[in-house]
């Protein structure tokens, strides 16, 4: 398999850092200046960061600091009660404008587990599979949108143990059969956004990666799995600090043809509590050396 | 699909006690005398209760209370640096020859992770897929030791939350998958322990119970999956308090064929925080209404 040579990109061209990855050390426009300081030059922001500051304000630092995105996040959370089922649907609609208005190449979908946890005041439910026939309903109903908006959706897979609160597609396996189900022919350009942390443990993940192609594989998340991982949501580890072959699965994305960024998502209350400076001059050398 | 309705079991014949789920509350004796005060009859005791209170001791506790196994916990952490290879393999047969003994009906394998958490010492790897195949190798080195003992080997995929560190069999398909390499006919009695915790969330569960038949189900746990799950390992839920459809789970596997007893298996601090004999009441009150 070939794979580019990440220790010689000095301009970090194939870098992206998402924005929550030092959401607790300062709002959007705060971490796009830290962002400058590193030479990092492509971002993914979140709906909540861009909210803080201001749509119209986002899109500003954005463009005036020459930065490209590799994805807005996020979109999702779709099995809802039937009195939350108009506005879930909404909030996606605009979802989908923002990430226009950003210039994002893709939305990413975190697609919501039982609909309890996904839009909460549902009716409480254990019907996972019910959660999931929901999921891709609403997705169905929303590429004519995105479609118009020109930005594609990309499903992202989360790890099982998010199936009851926060995503019920939990491989990758599963995000493509939405994907030929809902977008046989692609014209639709739905496709996925593969994260290690999501999906490493996958006896089938290779294949899977295999299976998407070029066209599915709208992005390409990367930190590592702690051993131990101290809590379910917020100890994620830095890349090397875990048990994630990352360069193997990178080979296997690129193999397919994705040029895209390797983008930073670290949820974690250590690297939270670091100064960001620290964060990302760590994170910047750790995608030079181990990924 | 046919289900054994539990709410009239008033025997709790198919009712099994994981001795793990009251380990903080007594060595195994005690455990023995609080589950014939609960009319409980059905038990999976764990290999270090067992070295606690000497084998023979066991023995004897199960047999005069007229107690049935449901299986034996556990073997497994195959994969292992090849300074530690025979060592694991030993004590393995050892396993093997206790649930033998003891007069269990399989033995619940967990099958280990990276090398270095399934055997401390060995190397450190990122290599799942190496650890997968040493976890294949193990297995199939064992099964006539299991074959002579009359013990069969139930391969129990734990959570990918575990992949790293306690087992790198994942899911119920990647079970039945070595067990078809190994004992495509059965004759061995190769198995699976499918328990409801590890494999709830898993799309393709209700075909790969359907796939496994009778013939390799050996055992069925039953827990509850929380949200939130405050921790990896020591949260897990009583059987009606989390998410997980267990009726429906256990109407699948019954629809098999499979006759064997539901066995509560709940790793908790929560539930090893309270007196024994409420955890067994409750569990008992659980089983019937809920499972």
């Amino acid at each position: 398999m070939t794979a580019r040579d990440l220790s010689v990109d000095e301009r970090l061209e194939h870098l992206s850092l998402n924005t929550a990855t030092v959401r607790e050390q300062g709002d959007l426009l705060a971490i796009v200046e830290a962002a400058k300081r590193h030479g990092i030059s492509c971002l993914c922001p979140w709906r909540d960061q861009v909210e803080a500051v201001g749509l119209q304000s986002a899109v500003r630092a954005v463009r005036e600091g020459g930065f490209r995105l590799s994805g807005y996040c996020r979109g999702g959370m779709f099995p809802a009660g039937s009195a939350h089922h108009a506005a879930m649907l909404d909030d996606n609609r605009r979802a989908i404008d923002e990430a226009a208005a950003l210039g994002a190449p893709c939305l990413v979908l975190v697609v919501g587990g039982l609909p309890q946890f996904s839009r909460p005041g549902s009716a409480a439910s254990k019907d996972i599979a019910g959660a999931r026939a929901q999921v891709e309903d609403a997705i169905g109903a929303l590429l004519d949108h995105a479609d118009k908006a020109d930005v594609p959706l990309a499903i992202e897979p989360l790890h099982p143990m998010y199936a009851a609160d926060r995503a019920c597609v939990n491989t990758l396996g599963q995000a493509l059969d939405i994907g030929d189900r809902l977008d046989p022919d692609g014209s639709h350009r739905l496709g996925v956004a593969i994260d290690v942390y999501h999906v490493w443990w996958d006896p089938d993940l290779l294949d899977e990666i295999a299976r998407a192609g070029k066209s599915r594989i709208h992005a390409f998340h990367i930190c590592d799995w702690l051993v131990p991982t101290r809590d379910l949501l917020l100890d994620r580890g830095m890349m090397g600090d875990g048990v994630i072959d990352i360069r193997q699965l990178r080979a296997a994305v690129e193999a397919q043809g994705f040029t895209g960024p390797c983008e930073v998502e670290i949820f974690s209350e250590d690297w939270w509590s670091r100064p960001i400076d620290e964060v990302l001059a760590t994170m910047t050398e750790r995608y030079r050396t181990v990924c």
